[in-house]
């Protein structure tokens, strides 16, 4: 297992900080946020450290998600409510805090005051086609 | 393939109606949100129809997620920014507009309006370690 010494997530994977965990698999770690937004509040998090979501390999990161499901349920069954978000923050500017992935599930109910904002914009005419041409291009590089 | 005839994700990706396209598989396709938050706004859909996130099998969310490094390079190489925020919103308290699976990759600038509100709170003594049981037993039964 790859782990960082100065990192708190790593610390908390291999037992050095305590947490209060809901679940853990060969490859990956769920616990409850200690600044939760509701409670219920989960992070899961890969126990090989990897900074950004991007650096991840798409089979590490499949194997991430697949407690996804049945940590969802049992959010829903704790909390009571059906509703959550799945958000993964990347770079300072996005609010990552730890500099190690980690998936926020957060349960939502109605009225609360979290969720993303939503100032959604529109394309200029031709604007759209321009950039998903530059993602086409860009995607055979990357 | 597994559609629905009255979902709008579906008739995208089976091509009845038209959308800025930058990425498909056999699994997923990935095109520019119409009601874009910053420049690149991008969503990622399943092929086949699935409500919420925790309906999806883990193998095929697994399958799912695996374009999401590459899309989140390109999004960083067509917009210029290396901040982003990859979001699943389930339920309509937690702000999904479209009942099928889809994930939000919205990139992000210092200083933008956007992002996940965060008014964090913290447990109770005691509390963290009740629901974290909770936890623990509703993970035997989902």
């Amino acid at each position: 297992m790859s782990q960082s010494d100065a990192c708190v997530f790593c610390k908390i994977a291999s037992g050095r900080i305590p947490c209060l965990k809901v679940y853990e698999d060969d490859a990956a770690l769920a616990f409850l946020d200690i600044g939760p937004l509701a409670e219920g509040h989960l992070l899961l998090v890969p126990k090989d450290h990897c900074e950004r979501l991007e650096e991840m390999p798409g089979d590490l990161l499949g194997r991430l998600m697949q407690p996804v499901g049945r940590l969802a349920r049992a959010l829903m069954a704790v909390t009571g409510t059906g509703d959550y978000n799945l958000l993964c923050n990347t770079g300072r500017a996005a609010g990552q805090a730890v500099m190690h992935v980690h998936f926020h599930l957060i349960p939502r109910t109605p009225g609360d005051a979290l969720g993303y904002r939503w100032p959604a914009g529109k394309y200029e005419p031709g604007r759209g086609e321009e950039i998903a041409e530059r993602f086409v291009r860009a995607l055979r590089t990357v």
